[in-house]
């Protein structure tokens, strides 16, 4: 943790990482990513909630072990800092391929939130959801 | 604020009141919910994020000058606090009559992030997208 960082900055940072750490398909680092203090959750695209530190590193396990290459290119990352606890809106454009093969182009909006802990900011929930797809409600108000 | 509430039972409350300001359409109830001290955020479905106290209110306003009627049901809230931030995980199954006379009918997976104010816990982030209708990555871990 670099003392001379802002709140906001150190959140971006560990924002970054997490993607690092999800382009290598690294557990490790991944798992030393998020909280383990407080009660962990993700929400994958079209998963239920993973809840608590077992089932979210199992989701992980899952996905990195069906993955064979993944990049993202993040957009618009906006940080977000309300005393020790933070999150980040960040459009997700995601390659990947899976293990059988399959090339998936996608395009996710994410929420992070972050807890700032003794050593440093760590991931507490994770939500990914598909970006620009969907439009039960707003008439008209379109993505634009 | 009722002091003899915890704080998941508290936050509960204001993530149920939440959905009760949406289903009554009352712009005034729910800009009363949403913190007025965090920079607040919110992503409707298929929308871009909007920033801001006024980026999000206006949002809201489109979503309830476009509606006749809406209902939630919500399934498996989840209830985590992390200090004086807190987030809701809910399926919301959402029925909904469009001004236009459109009906929709989703299931939106929510994530909600509070946070603790002075006079109880606040809305500071919103996010619904589509639950279980997408699967960029994870292979075979459908939505069961």
């Amino acid at each position: 943790m670099d003392p001379s960082l802002s709140d906001a900055d150190a959140v971006r940072a560990a924002n970054t990482a997490f993607y690092r750490a999800f382009e290598a398909c690294d557990i490790e680092t991944m798992a030393a990513l998020w909280s383990s203090v407080a009660q962990v959750t993700c929400i994958h695209p079209g998963w239920q909630p993973a809840v608590g530190r077992d089932a979210v590193m199992s989701s992980w396990l899952t996905i990195f072990q069906n993955t064979t290459a993944v990049q993202f290119t993040l957009r618009n990352a906006q940080i977000f800092v309300a005393g020790d606890a933070a999150w980040v809106l960040v459009l997700e454009e995601l390659s990947l391929t899976q293990s059988d093969g399959q090339q998936i182009h996608a395009a996710l909006q994410a929420t992070n939130v972050f807890v700032r802990e003794l050593d440093g900011w760590k991931v507490a929930h994770h939500h990914a959801g598909p970006a620009g797809v969907a439009q039960p409600y707003g008439g008209s108000r379109v993505l634009h």
